[in-house]
């Protein structure tokens, strides 16, 4: 017992830094002025090594194993805890802090230079920067893949979804990858035999984005003084359980996309207020994991807010806000507007049916610039191709092709996969929500979501990491991952079947 | 050489914890929603300890010595650094870490709670916070003088101000303490019998008091690509060299007090951003204490910014911003208005000559406050007796009296007085700056402030910690401390003598 009580000492400790690191990022992302992105970098570095000691060297490794040869005296949490605990562990352990480190610090870089090579459109300005961070996760994924027994890619996958392994995603990537070039087709045909959707005309002012950005959290609950929402190149959710902080970017000629940016991370959000309080900074107290942080928002966004009822609740508070008149507004139009399928280039702007094609161009890239059988040279061609091939369309430049996401810039490889996993797995959810609540339909059309939140709270949200990622969802949904509950409910909000 | 090569690996790095907690007390002034105050205090806590692990125990105080005992191979920024190096040290290994860990929270919770008893003007409110940070700082004050054998109120100077002693402070401010009242009273009354000020009518829409603001800035030569102005309850300047960051507080009836918290900050600002580039991250790389810091933000504020000569310049500018027509816009009224002396409650706002009396009020009580003869509970009656005394006046709340300022509120003892020898090193500094270009003043009136920053760069910023504070103003100005060129500057501005 005194072992485990020392552990939860210790990764309090850590919490605390990991804490401070994301401040810092947040500030990264959102205020810091560029010059300030040296210092910053060795900051993170710093930390980073700092966290790393501690972990890697204060004999936590002992402890657990004592601990866990004592297990008997913890109960169900605090055993969940110490396994979680050892996981991290290994993770920590097992790579050199001087990999860890210049990882840091070359993905702070490489992230910094990304901003301007992407508004430049400059891939040549980025490649020395991406190739040095890809070298770098090669060989903290070649490391921890020895030291874990499993393959270089599943070590990557592992850090941001335990358990996760390459072998389930490709069966159920291969999967989609037969459905969704055809379902795309007969998505888009039946769409193109309908009456012309009627488009929303701006400029939409940013202010009145903004109120309305807020009106939608209120509804949502999210709870202002306990986060914030702000602009960011790309939109996240960051922070911590007590300060949550989420961003969006504003275009003023078309507010949806900023609405439905605020959406998606107020999914997010509202997962990490509402993890267990009293494991708080503590590794069980933490979300289970990519995949799960992901079916929250995409739960919220393309579940519920682009859902036909949703749009009958927000149809009204869109006209007050723009003071919108006409068939444009209406709550059928607005539906069709969120719900209109049509392959593009940017992933973050992607509908519904769309989204998960690009997740297998990156999915597909990743696998092989790990594998050592793609390089950073490669990345505009392949992507082209993949692009290509799973959407039908070809980018024209870098900007809107292989250089629009962050993820790689800071070394975030094996976790785009998370994004269609959080897919299939909102669908599960949902559906479990409204077989649970049969009233939940009716209850968003009046944009009342506590009930489903409360749902969402008691199922997902307050177990922490309690159970493993299979078992939460089984829990919750009946079900492990399932595919086939995705499909039906593309099948029938897109195809009416 | 090698001691002291792996001692400044070890300041970099302590470097790196003091930029991320300066980031984390930025974020928590400037935008930090107040729910994550709890998760703050343990973060900046956490990270304070590390700091004092990684100072205290990796055996530092060691390597100082042997450092010191080859100090012969050394050159002169190399010796300063390491003494700075002894100096840190010493602070740092003199109290326990649990200390150090408690006054941090501490001062973290009493800061929050602050923000909101000011605000309801409730002293009953903050009281049991405040004591507890009181108690925490005696009991530092006195481990600190016992190590150090001084008093325990200069073993508090020392650490914003190393090698001020209060007997030196005592005599200036005896100095002061005989020559404000009466010297208040004549400025007063010569003012009162010139011709009536034309007030400035406002409202001034924040909007414009914010692009005013930037202009200015830019006047003064402040680099946006290296820092940031944003809001927050109390004027301050944050950050360190590549991203300083400055606040102010706007209201819109009253432009000036935006610009001039601008222009103080910016002074503070423009020292951070020069400090000498080739000791960045290590403690001789720092700025020279709080009172030369200070010297800068008042000569930018009150020497530079509160003349005759920059209102010249400015008043057109202001003109344009706001709209501006007729008398109460002419550079005339607006110095008129700039140099108005009238004895009032909150120090922020205070006028050049009323604000050392502000100081006074503080320093008396804080000596009190710090040998135990005065308790948190005397505070509101000691502030009103201190205010009738030095100001003639006394604040009818604690709000706009005992409550106004964060310093306490966070530990911060002894730096107060740093605000008054700032105001006489300013006037030291820009007298001697006068002396060496006899054209600045006509300078100033054209808004060109490139020749004076670059003496005060190369006089004072760019010097860093190599010398003593006095060793620093003896070499600029030719003198050490003296009240006098102080007392002399406000007679010739004020009475015109």
């Amino acid at each position: 017992m005194e072992s485990y009580k020392t552990l939860e000492k210790i990764f309090r400790k850590l919490n605390d830094i990991e804490q401070a690191q994301s401040s810092l990022h947040w500030d990264m992302a959102v205020t810091m002025p560029s010059g300030g992105a040296t210092a910053r970098g060795q900051q993170i570095a710093t930390l980073t090594s700092i966290h790393h000691a501690i972990i890697a060297d204060d004999g936590v490794g002992e402890l657990i194993a004592r601990a866990k040869s004592d297990e008997s005296k913890l109960d169900e949490w605090q055993k969940a805890n110490l396994f979680e605990m050892g996981k991290t562990y290994n993770h920590s352990a097992a790579v050199p802090r001087k990999l860890i480190h210049e990882l840091t610090r070359e993905g702070i870089n490489c992230e910094m230079v990304w901003r301007e090579a992407r508004a430049k459109n400059d891939f040549g300005m980025l490649k020395p920067y991406l190739e040095r961070v890809l070298k770098l996760v090669r060989e903290k994924a070649s490391i921890k893949a020895e030291a874990f027994g499993m393959s270089h890619y599943d070590a990557l996958l592992d850090q941001y979804d335990r358990g996760r392994k390459s072998a389930q995603i490709d069966e159920v990537f291969d999967n989609l990858k037969e459905f969704l070039p055809d379902f795309i087709k007969a998505a888009v045909e039946k769409q193109a035999k309908e009456p012309k959707i009627t488009e929303l005309k701006g400029p939409f002012p940013i202010e009145q984005q903004k109120q309305l950005a807020h009106k939608i959290l209120e509804t949502i609950g999210f709870d202002f003084s306990h986060g914030r929402l702000d602009e960011s190149h790309h939109p996240f959710c960051g922070g911590y359980p007590g300060d949550v902080r989420i961003t969006t970017r504003y275009d003023e000629n078309n507010f949806l996309s900023a609405i439905q940016g605020v959406q998606h991370e107020a999914g997010h959000a509202m997962y990490e207020a509402a993890l267990p309080n009293k494991w708080r900074g503590q590794p069980v107290g933490h979300a289970r994991g990519m995949s799960v942080h992901e079916s929250q928002s995409l739960l919220l966004e393309m579940q519920v807010c682009r859902s036909q009822q949703f749009q009958e609740f927000a149809a009204p508070i869109y006209r007050d806000a723009f003071g919108g008149k006409g068939k444009a507004w209406s709550a059928e139009n607005l539906y069709r507007i969120c719900t209109k399928v049509e392959p593009s280039l940017i992933r973050v702007n992607a509908d519904e049916v769309t989204y998960p094609a690009h997740i297998l161009v990156r999915y597909y890239t990743e696998k092989f610039l790990i594998s050592g059988d793609m390089e950073v040279a490669d990345l505009p061609e392949a992507w082209a191709e993949g692009m290509e091939k799973f959407l039908g369309i070809k980018p024209e430049d870098d900007k809107n092709g292989c250089m629009q996401d962050i993820h790689w810039m800071d070394g975030t490889f094996g976790y785009f996969p998370t994004y269609t996993l959080g897919a299939i797995y909102a669908a599960q959810i949902f559906s479990a929500a409204k077989a649970a609540n049969p009233d939940l339909l009716g209850q968003i059309e009046k944009g009342d979501l506590k009930q489903l939140m409360g749902w969402l709270g008691a199922n997902i949200h307050e177990q922490g990491c309690r159970y493993s990622t299979d078992g939460l969802i089984e829990k919750a949904t009946g079900k492990t991952l399932d595919v086939e509950i995705y499909k039906a409910h593309l099948k029938a909000r897109y195809l009416g079947e």
